[in-house]
């Protein structure tokens, strides 16, 4: 089993990857051989490796699309080899709650399920965030 | 490997159950053994069978909540022992995207993970919805 703490970081990577529209981290944070599946909030699924790469890239170089999130309050499930982490994203003006779900690939814990959606019942009470590991 | 049918049939279910407010139909398919999750739209998570069974008893009782449920387009995806179903959900006014998670439990396909978002992409061409098992 993967230590949870690892898991916990490739989750703030991909959030980090998003603050930072660094598409080279997130190119590198999702599976290559694993079916890949992204729903954006209010977007149908992507299936396809490069149709998310696109997605990512589109919405990196969107200025009116959301620029930060913050990440509070993961909840780590591990089934068999699947870790799923589950947490809210704390964005400018709403809230979502979204599932990542990862694997290990080559070493590497990679990503290879994300859905987002809208959450009208954030938590009352915040964690602290993580510190930053950049 | 579960046969896609049984999975699909298992998918089915999920909204017939839905559909006739079967509590008793959910309770026997939600996941005994392995830990749920369930994100009702808008909500935040439930991670608890019993909160997730009280969930449905409160939808399932509230006239005002959505009342039918047309579910189109599922794509099957195996992951190790974990099959997952992306499908579109028509309701009334509106369409979601939903992500249901099953895994083998005691013979029977048990669903243990569910999150259903809004969807303002839905799919041009539905194909035609498979025929009532009932």
């Amino acid at each position: 089993m993967v230590n949870p703490e690892i898991v916990l970081f490739a989750n703030e990577a991909f959030y980090l990857a998003f603050n930072n529209r660094d598409l080279e981290a997130m190119e590198k944070l999702w599976s290559r051989h694993t079916p890949p599946v992204c729903i954006h909030p209010g977007w149908s699924g992507l299936y396809n490796r490069n149709e998310i790469m696109k997605s990512w890239q589109d919405i990196f170089s969107n200025e009116n699309a959301q620029q930060f999130i913050l990440c509070h309050n993961s909840r780590i499930f591990f089934q068999q080899d699947i870790m799923s982490v589950i947490c809210f994203e704390q964005l400018a003006e709403e809230w979502l709650i979204a599932t990542n779900n990862f694997v290990l690939e080559e070493g590497d814990v990679r990503i290879f399920h994300h859905q987002a959606s809208q959450c009208f019942d954030p938590p009352d009470v915040i964690e602290q965030i993580r510190p930053s590991f950049q």
